[in-house]
């Protein structure tokens, strides 16, 4: 697909244009218009070109209340888009620019962002808030002139969003636009994790709880990274077949192993437990499996998974001394502005498997569907394309 | 001191020598004859020098029960001797070698001990034996013939003790033979903990929770590896003196914090957290305020204390999102037959502080002294001199 490039007149004006919006914890998306205000200082505004659903715009939607709840609000925060318009002080990107907007901020100033350690922008926490980062307010209004609130400041189940400059990343046109979508978040998180974040060795056993997208992207990662064996784990049978095309070799379903334990059972193919364990549900106790699954001398935990129901993880805390660890990240440790390049650069030279992850594809009106599928284990992940963008074909 | 070695007469007999016993749980330590077996195949019989006394010998001298409860029983497990004569198989030592015995196992074969990864010996795993670990049976008598337990494989409170092979480390002759006995656990654990495991970096931010012997090694450690600030936290405000002598900067009481907690306190000290948090008590509170006083984006809380009342470690699973991490070990992550003699060098090349660790010494026949010292928090390490070995000096 070609994305013709237009000089654009609505720039510093409101835009109004479709939403997908939630108006209730739960239920289906309502397809609204909405006004769109022109990007404050620092900010972005994007026409996105296509979305995809993640399970956390699934697991945030069905909070009906707390301190993450807010509606109504428009999820999504996997997408590609054009900048249609900037703010005072943008300077790195400018209008026709392919993007990525990015929940995972990355200020390029800060302590963190400027560390080798990890990606946690300090200046701009991510944190479940409803507004733009800088001044918390919100960019769109309903056509009762009520505030909706934003998600992760991406929101890109619009037409446009506001988005702010330190969560936009600035792409190269030769990647396709639906691959490129997908390396805005869950993709991301899981072959980062392997790849960069955990540092997967040549010939380790890798075992991966959960086998979303975030859990076969694991699996990509530590294929590209030359691990002897990658187990996976899940509930869902049909998962091994899907997982193979990732590299999954072997398969343990927890409702099959009888009277043992999950990690007994891996503890047992492995002699010993596995080198590297990846948490991508966001369960505490799966986390503690996967921490008993790993091996002593070495053995480390990686936890990718949001706990939402607030459990604390509970190891065993001599396990710990018998030196395995546990560690975190989100987006899998990655610098949005500095590592997602590479991978588009892995996948135009055949090494990364993007296609295998798009399941599903449907119009922006139909964005219901998406949500369907996933909630029905069906799609790994589902291309949303908006409709002024003809399928992208 | 000049140990001369001679010819031993006693190979292949058993020993009659003195042994401070602990009849009871809690109970003052026994001076009594016992009769110690001739080391068997992959053993050594070995004359302990010295031996000092280590908060995990009084942990287990006060446990009434339960599965890791032995009595009568032989404890201690830091020391320096001579081999005496070796068992069937051994030839990594002879008779007239200086050794220290030390709890944790090298077997140097399995797969964890030929990693690069752990210390952590699959072949002898460190658990709560009684007995000598090829065939789970002792080598000490008692005077009414009745069987007396070993302690880690080691049991230095006697005159004369067994120990495998796999758990025996040959020392040069240059160093101070007390030196070289604080070489043998506590001291060795938070220096390799900091230099060697975690590998804090010039200028990090590091705290200490608790600053006995190992936590003020732990500080010896950092300031070897230059942390630009050592955060020491205990209950007793004296070890702030002690600690400035290792490198510690700041002290936090946990007393005189309010109403914050420690790890509010060292959030804000530090503008976030700091980069290394090291737990030295084994309480699994401790460790989670550790946790929570380590930075997101690259903090490392590493255990090294051990839970004794079986209490898991639970933290916050969404702050290890937040690019936290949470590692352990024993004896410092350190393999002991390739690592102590380099500690060793630092010594004796005034790089590394022992001599400050030492701050009483003993003959044996006054052990119960040195329980009362470490059990009123007056002494880091008491040196016990073998009554034959004339205090060393």
């Amino acid at each position: 697909m070609e994305v013709k490039f237009q000089a654009w007149d609505t720039a510093g004006k409101p835009i109004r244009c479709k939403a997908a919006m939630a108006r209730k914890a739960g239920e289906p998306l309502v397809m609204e218009e909405v006004e769109v205000a022109p990007p404050k200082a620092w900010e972005v505004r994007i026409k996105i070109l296509c979305t995809s659903l993640c399970h956390s715009d699934v697991t945030f939607w069905k909070t009906p209340a707390g301190p993450a709840s807010f509606f109504p609000r428009i999820f999504g925060h996997e997408a590609a888009g054009v900048v249609e318009s900037v703010g005072e002080n943008v300077e790195e990107v400018k209008g026709g620019d392919l993007v990525l907007p990015i929940f995972q901020r990355n200020c390029g100033e800060c302590r963190d962002c400027k560390s080798e350690k990890g990606n946690a922008c300090s200046k701009f926490p991510v944190q479940f808030y409803e507004g733009m980062p800088r001044d918390g307010t919100s960019r769109f209004t309903d056509m009762n002139g009520e505030i909706v609130h934003h998600f992760f400041g991406v929101s890109s189940f619009a037409e446009y969003t506001v988005v702010d400059i330190s969560q936009v990343v600035k792409m190269s046109l030769e990647i396709p636009i639906d691959k490129a979508c997908l390396l805005s978040c869950g993709v991301t998180t899981g072959v980062g994790a392997a790849c960069k974040f955990a540092r997967v060795e040549e010939g380790s056993v890798v075992a991966i709880f959960g086998l979303g997208a975030v859990g076969l992207a694991v699996a990509e990662g530590a294929r590209l990274c030359k691990a002897s064996r990658i187990i996976g784990v899940d509930l869902n049978p049909e998962k091994f077949e899907i997982g193979k095309k990732f590299g999954i070799t072997d398969f343990v379903n927890p409702t099959s192993c009888g009277e043992k334990s999950v990690s007994q059972v891996i503890q047992e193919m492995t002699d010993g437990g596995a080198d590297y364990c990846f948490e991508c549900i966001g369960l505490a106790s799966l986390m503690a499996d996967a921490f008993n699954s790993s091996r002593q001398g070495g053995g480390k935990t990686v936890v990718l998974g949001v706990e939402m129901h607030g459990s604390p993880l509970s190891i065993n805390a001599y396990e710990i001394l018998r030196g395995r660890t546990v560690m975190g990240c989100l987006f899998g440790g990655l610098k949005p502005k500095s590592d997602i390049s590479s991978f588009a650069k892995m996948y135009l030279d055949h090494e990364l498997n993007l296609d295998g992850f798009i399941t599903h594809e449907v119009s922006f009106k139909d964005i219901n569907q998406a949500f369907d599928l996933l909630l029905q284990g069906k799609s790994l992940r589902c291309i949303i394309w908006m409709d002024n963008i003809s399928n992208g074909k």
